[in-house]
């Protein structure tokens, strides 16, 4: 297929020379023999966190700029996400007085990263996030409130508006489309990274026009919609692809327990189509077998939804208890491997759903929007006593009663012997299980979140497997890359690792 | 440097056609135009386990075979592998009447592979395994006596003459060089794969004459020597080049804990190059950041060394304790990545290394030469008494005596308590820790065996990222495959996998 689009290349490109003909070589074409269709500075593909802080930094510093996006939606699957940045030493840290550290953010991403993380990017990370941040909102974005999420030792994520990655991408996206002599171009596609004979790269093959089939077993194989384009890059191409959640073949070739008929957070165009076409020009994959699920997900609705709008609060403030035995199951601020883990476990050999719970406190925490719509959609149910919790859900009502006790105990010490909770009161806010209404989801992992991709500098310069060195021309940010978060993504950590690497990206031009 | 290569494919190939200047076209090579030096039915790279076996497997069918190996001696690393052959329902098992069956020995392989295992691999493992030793006994190979390794529910192990891989591939080179129309050749190197305009694989690009430099830091990526070669490869090319263990680079950025210094098992030319070529070509990659260490290893030697040759049997039938507590550390028969994981904790955490002990009843369940062996290079001591050995490694005698009395009890009662040991009289033969002299080895864990690598069918064709479907004439075998062994591989399933894998690669043909 590779080769069969080199010919297509020759073929317009040697449109008027003949030598095909002439020479009886069925020859390859060369970046030099392109009649380009079009020229910019820097292209950058895709258009959510990562692409659209390369594309805004280039832009700001006078280049051309493209973004182009397969889909027919800007911001990918930023779009969807929820919202919420780690920033250690953030506004809203300062105002509550917080204590957080540069020294922490790292002990916190690299504990959870099981000694996988390329030290060098998780400091690279921590030195630049405050000023991916502060771009973030220079470009319009804004921040509300403070969040808590497992595996951080103290509250460091800034909330964005709504509640949602479109609170950041939306406002960057506009922010992108005022600078004059720049493009975001939905519908248009990747198909080859063009490089010269050097391995420089000089441009892509594109097609505009496309249309991606959401029916489709693989689209990335299968979808032959658009025109065809090459697009010069003269100092550069960005990959800010994302990740490989809903690529059911490679996902699954990576770990066999990902069924296809699991579900994933990730919108349908997150597939691996742009991770492989840089591995043929000699892009050095990195630990792509670490995928990650997010285990504040619901089995009452599809897709990411809307249940980590509750389940964050709910794991924060509340208890996760299995309706089996009435009793708690783990850590309910693990990282989310753990969590995950333990959430298949009760699922796939105890046969039911965990059960994360909260108390109206807690409830009082999240925006009441929100508290609403969770409840309007039925993945959240409310109850004014533990024994109406008890009957719903056949939970053994003893056993339950006990649990909250001794949770309550626990949040009055300050300390959870079963399970090593962070239950210190700048965590809790002293908010034990015991005011109704309380509040119920029932939780289930979607597959959310590929740590693995291209192995890249702390430049954002992609690292060829051929020369160990950067490939001239070529950076990549975001969920693309691998290496930052080792084994397990800390949540929250995304926006700051695509935020921090785009705009680094960004900066080489 | 792919596209370089591809220039010099081209220059030669256009000799005397002159459609270079003509068409004023600086065009990349096809394969139809170049002047193949050479060609045969059939082209292996590697003459390890694997290609030995494809190499074999496709020469009696009547095929003109050549297999290429970049080392100055044949065997890769397959030469110094401890050669015992995990080969459920053998002759070894049938005589000592142990029962095993293919569902148990799936079952103990998928185990230690965490479910990351391709099912249908390792069913079709456990379907072919059996052949595959069959075929390395018609080749002249012979085994000499049941083994057991850590993770394997009974003895399955088949063991080789000589203690070692070689007594395998020995008899498969004489076997192989014998075959009328093939050829096994020293010093030749792929450098390229080369394919047509629809992707298949036609044939390599190799350098003949090439030295491999021990002093590179990167040989794959420093060596310029030997002279290029074009090698057809009429019905296929099977690549059996091994696993990258000592490639400094590649391993560290898939596992940034394995230090540049951390010793390794395997011999000096186990690098990535190969692996990267396919990739280039569009094969897709799996798990490749699974390593493993090998915890039968020991510091008082470099490389692989002998030490496996005594640790093997002294965890069987003996204990690991630590010298710091006088304790046993765990479980003596965990896989080798629970061992390894334990091994390093000590080393790093407690400052020591872990000392593997047993008695005379277990040392003459060994070789006679190679229990002198271990001896005379000083990995091995010999003591007469517990206080002998307290007073050696420093180890807190009184701690140490209960440990030692405990464990004795616990082989009477076939149970362990304490890690879970299987200590059925299957396993142990009843044999505790009790009659002197005793022996002991310090243990840590060595760079051994990289799990991940190309992602191939169960009829060993390499899948395509771009198609999901096989390359044509792509095939693939043994350590640069991924997928059969998952997260870890148990210890004598490596022959195992390469033999049967590298068979059915040649029975493609």
């Amino acid at each position: 297929m590779e080769n069969m689009s080199r010919r297509n290349v020759l073929k317009m490109s040697m449109i008027g020379a003949g030598a095909l003909a002439l020479s009886g070589v069925n020859a390859d074409a060369n970046s030099k023999d392109i009649n380009w269709d079009e020229e910019w500075d820097v292209v950058v593909i895709g258009s959510g966190f990562a692409g659209l802080a390369a594309g805004v930094t280039a832009a700001n510093k006078g280049n051309k700029v493209l973004i182009i996006e397969k889909m027919s939606r800007f911001g990918g699957n930023s779009v969807i996400n929820g919202g919420v940045m780690g920033v250690w030493g953030n506004d809203f840290q300062e105002k509550e007085g917080v204590k957080d550290s540069k020294e922490l953010y790292i002990k916190d991403i690299m504990k959870a990263g099981g000694g996988l993380n390329h030290a060098e990017l998780v400091e690279t990370l921590a030195d630049r996030v405050q000023d991916a941040y502060k771009l973030a909102k220079d470009c319009g974005a804004k921040f509300i409130m403070l969040k808590l999420h497992g595996g951080h030792s103290v509250p460091r994520g800034a909330l964005a508006e709504t509640d949602s990655g479109a609170g950041i991408t939306r406002p960057m996206t506009e922010f992108f489309q005022k600078i004059e002599g720049c493009e975001i171009r939905r519908q248009c596609k990747l198909d080859r990274i063009i490089t010269d004979d050097s391995g420089k790269v000089l441009g892509i093959e594109a097609r505009v026009d496309y249309k991606f089939d959401r029916n489709a077993e693989n689209d990335d194989k299968e979808n032959t919609s658009g025109t065809k384009k090459f697009i010069k890059a003269k100092k550069g191409v960005v990959l800010a692809a994302g990740g490989f959640s809903r690529d059911k073949h490679f996902r699954k070739a990576q770990d066999p327990r990902i069924a296809d008929d699991l579900d994933s957070t990730n919108h349908p165009g997150a597939t691996a189509g742009v991770l492989l076409e840089a591995l043929k020009v000699g892009a050095e994959p990195v630990q792509i077998s670490w995928i990650q699920s997010l285990p504040l997900s619901s089995p009452d609705e599809k897709g990411y939804g809307v249940s980590s709008a509750f389940t964050h609060e709910s794991f924060r403030f509340g208890i996760i208890v299995s309706p089996k035995t009435g009793k708690r199951y783990g850590n309910e601020l693990a990282n989310r491997k753990v969590q995950a883990d333990y959430e298949f476990k009760s699922k796939n050999e105890d046969g039911v759903y965990l059960l994360s719970m909260c108390d109206s406190k807690a409830a009082a925490e999240m925006l009441p929007e929100k508290l609403e719509k969770v409840q309007k959609v039925g993945i959240v149910k409310k109850f004014d006593s533990l024994e109406a919790i008890a009957k719903a859900y056949n939970i053994p009502l003893d056993e339950f009663k006990k649990t909250v006790e001794k949770y309550n105990q626990y949040v009055k010490d300050e300390k959870d012997p079963d399970f090593g909770k962070n239950l210190s009161k700048a965590i809790t806010k002293g908010y034990d299980f015991s005011v109704p209404p309380f509040y119920v989801s029932r939780v289930i992992p979607k597959v959310h979140h590929t740590m693995g991709g291209l192995n890249i500098t702390p430049k954002a310069e992609v690292i060829s497997s051929s020369t160990n060195k950067p490939i001239p021309g070529l950076f990549a940010a975001g969920e693309i890359t691998g290496g930052v978060h080792g084994a397990v993504r800390l949540g929250s950590c995304a926006i700051a690792d695509c935020l921090t690497f785009g705009m680094i990206a960004g900066e080489n031009f």
